[in-house]
């Protein structure tokens, strides 16, 4: 059932939480892909009740960000959800979602921010102000939705992590269900940025994933020096490659960590032909 | 019944929900009296049950206000609340709302942040952070108790248009009730904080509601020329008051008014013996 109004989400939730049913909530910016596809099996399974939120969010971009190319297909989005089972599609408008007129600066709009520690590092460092946008929205989706459960994907591991603290501080009820990371059989994890990059793109892209296993394996073998473990990560990459991070933070807490352990993340970004990626790899 | 804990509130909740009762939440910060008297009421008269939350929420203190010498009076505003057929007293400690440890920063705490254009006017002018720390509390509130409605005072007019804004903003499944202002019969608007003021104190303090009164008289007189009734009001204050404020503002954007109409409030904040008072008037 695709659905673009608040008002007819609200009521056929109503409904639902009348007959004791659990929802749960996949919240996609579109362009739907194995990874998402996974995310909304997992709550068909798991829940009565699944809603895919299908919403290309504009305050978590970024200026000069892709907000404008960003891949919209929501006819196959919305055969996709149908067909793995869930019976909402939420596709808003940002009129819808934000009000007409509307400046969407923090001079006019109440915010959910995250805290500095978390959003200082990592993808937070060159995308100022994005996670402020993704916790608004979220909170938003959690607040017309009303999920008992949220799943999200471990690819975004940084904002994974950001969201769950913003569960805990907020005291919201609702379960947040970490999703692994798929890949494609070459290692590639999918993002649906991959759409912008080309065939030589795709396989220069799959550096990232090799470094990562590759650091895993070191760390198997006992290797616990983070300086040495990036450092050898360092010959995966080449002129195709312009990395912007790759560091070893705590799995709840970000911080840095010199030793690994195995509540390890190793994150990494990159651009390959100007294409922002960014993969990670838990040491566990 | 008296509760500290997340934990118990949300067991009770949840048991009323099942039943289908409405639930009516109504926050303070205790020193209870008859101002939150009429809050409680409004709520059992309208709800099938009924949550008052007490709490002295430091992060919507400013640093060298009042926090630890804010009037605690749980025992009375306990019994208060019994007698007046509250359902839930609920007073938690500053550790479970904001958990062991916590440094209470947005460095390491997810905050919601109402807009500028609220905030950097009236009260948020002198009280930096306040209204982050007011919607962070209230947000967390919202979460633990899920009510129906919220009741909320237009004593404090400003945080019940920036909640009102939250609200909307953030699709909260939840109606704010604004319920009106209680006044001792010699016109002084009801606080917590007037215990801090000597008799004579009260007497002086007089003045704001006396000024506030006039300026209705004036505009239902016809004077609608903003710049001209705040002047007239100047006549009413002397060495006793030292003026933080005298504004007129539209009673949903808070933007400020050079004609009053019947949408426009008129704000005075003022110190008398060093305590800082704040009053209201709707023109309409």
């Amino acid at each position: 059932m695709l659905l673009h109004t608040i008002k007819e989400v609200r009521e056929q939730i109503k409904e639902w939480k009348k007959q004791g049913l659990t929802v749960g909530l996949v919240p996609t910016m579109g362009a739907l892909h194995n990874g998402h596809k996974s995310l909304i099996e997992k709550s068909v399974e798991k829940c009565d009740k699944t809603v895919v939120s299908v919403f290309v969010n504009p305050i978590q971009f970024c200026p000069g960000e892709d907000l404008d190319k960003y891949p919209r297909t929501l006819d196959a989005d919305n055969k996709l959800c149908d067909e793995i089972g869930a019976d909402i599609v939420f596709a808003p408008n940002p009129k819808e979602m934000y009000g007409e007129g509307h400046i969407l600066s923090n001079d006019f709009l109440t915010y959910v921010i995250p805290p500095y520690f978390y959003t200082d590092k990592l993808c937070g460092k060159s995308r100022v102000g994005h996670f402020d946008g993704v916790c608004t929205v979220v909170n938003k989706l959690f607040n017309i939705v009303q999920p008992d459960f949220a799943f999200f994907g471990k690819k975004d591991m940084q904002q994974l992590i950001i969201l769950k603290k913003m569960v805990q501080d907020l005291n919201i009820p609702v379960e947040i269900i970490p999703c692994p990371i798929v890949r494609e059989e070459s290692g590639l994890a999918l993002s649906s940025r991959n759409k912008y990059l080309t065939e030589q793109g795709k396989i220069n892209a799959l550096a990232l994933s090799k470094l990562l296993f590759n650091i895993k394996a070191c760390y198997n073998k006992g290797v616990v020096d983070t300086k040495y473990l990036g450092e050898t990560a360092y010959s995966f990459l080449n002129d195709n490659h312009s990395l912007e991070y790759l560091e070893f933070r705590d799995k709840d807490t970000l911080e840095e960590k010199t030793i690994a352990d195995d509540n390890t993340v190793v994150f990494i970004a990159a651009r390959v032909e100007n294409v922002r990626l960014i993969d990670n790899i838990e040491l566990r």
